[in-house]
């Protein structure tokens, strides 16, 4: 099993896995700054320094790796934000600054990209069918993180309406931060968000634990 | 001052106020479409049915074409809701439909090319200086719509970012709503936030006029 063939094996695997890798990461920047219409795979490949034959050898079409470029990048700030949740404290007070992690799965690198896209796929259908399944997948998996970050049981019907405001908001507030840096009016809108969750949330949650 | 000169005048000015207005919507309808890299000053003049000179005109570049669209349409729908809302109760039930009101402010037709634009003007500059203006403009003339229409107080702070967020809140439903019909789970997320607006401010306003 560790014969020069199957090394040789690995070492082909891992040059394809760092080809993708160099791939998705060069299809965010060019989509964050050229759009969906500047997104060629021609321009794609050149940030990368991967020839156009290599890149549709990993990737059939531009659709095709721009989605898988979104979902990597989604998954990679998911984690991150886990990684960082856990040296948050358990206490109620865990609220405001959980925001405002959150709130970096949502205006972090990819925002401006995939808001590209979104927006590009209102009027390209093969676009759209593309995305659709990918905003219900990343939609569950961000909805999980949150409760599951907040400690919350999915169960009640505030909860969940809870939750997906908040999810709501932290898209709205990614999209207001797109031409300026809006922190300091974003602080005080998560603040004031934090307040009302705990008021909304902490009864619920005595109620069950009692 | 009804002589045939002063008639030849107005009739002008008519035509001038026509051809602006064709050119705009014209803007708005290109601009949700092919986005900004598609909306060139020849496509947008040949969608409205004008000649690229008269276009040249009236807008000396499309940035300030579309810009001055997305101000003038933004304004029509302001005047819209604020109409719209004279038919709602003056009682606390007021504050559910009247968010579903404000909702089409962002999601109505203005929403996608508005998108589209804000993008793309992450990466550029004369762009970017046109738009930054016209977000403060419009997010004062929203805020102020939205106080007077709810009928309160905007010297608490509270009210304030309750406000601040409630419009976040909008922008983000308006973005999820962009690739398919979202009108469901919105509800469930404006009822939720309407109760939650209600229990926050009525307390308040029931103080400040003891």
């Amino acid at each position: 099993m560790s014969g020069p063939a199957s090394g040789a094996t690995r070492q082909e695997q891992e040059r394809s896995r760092v080809t993708r890798q160099k791939l998705m990461a060069a299809a965010i920047e060019v989509l964050t700054e050229q759009g969906w219409a500047g997104a060629t795979t021609g321009a794609i490949a050149e940030r990368a320094g991967v020839s156009r034959g290599a890149c549709q050898h990993h990737f059939p079409t531009r659709a095709a790796l721009v989605a898988a470029a979104v979902e990597h990048v989604f998954h990679q700030q998911l984690e991150e934000i886990a990684r960082r949740a856990k040296g948050l404290p358990q206490s109620r007070r865990r609220v405001e600054p959980l925001l405002n992690l959150l709130y970096d799965v949502y205006a972090g690198p990819l925002f401006t990209a995939a808001t590209h896209l979104w927006v590009a796929a209102v009027a390209d259908e093969e676009l759209k069918a593309l995305l659709l399944p990918l905003e219900t997948h990343v939609g569950r998996e961000v909805h999980r993180l949150t409760v599951q970050l907040l400690g919350l049981d999915e169960s009640d019907r505030e909860v969940r309406d809870a939750v997906r405001a908040t999810l709501d908001l932290l898209r709205g507030l990614a999209l207001a931060n797109l031409l300026h840096d809006d922190t300091a009016r974003r602080r005080k809108v998560l603040a004031h968000w934090a307040r009302t969750l705990e008021a909304q949330l902490t009864p619920t949650r005595t109620t069950q634990a009692d």
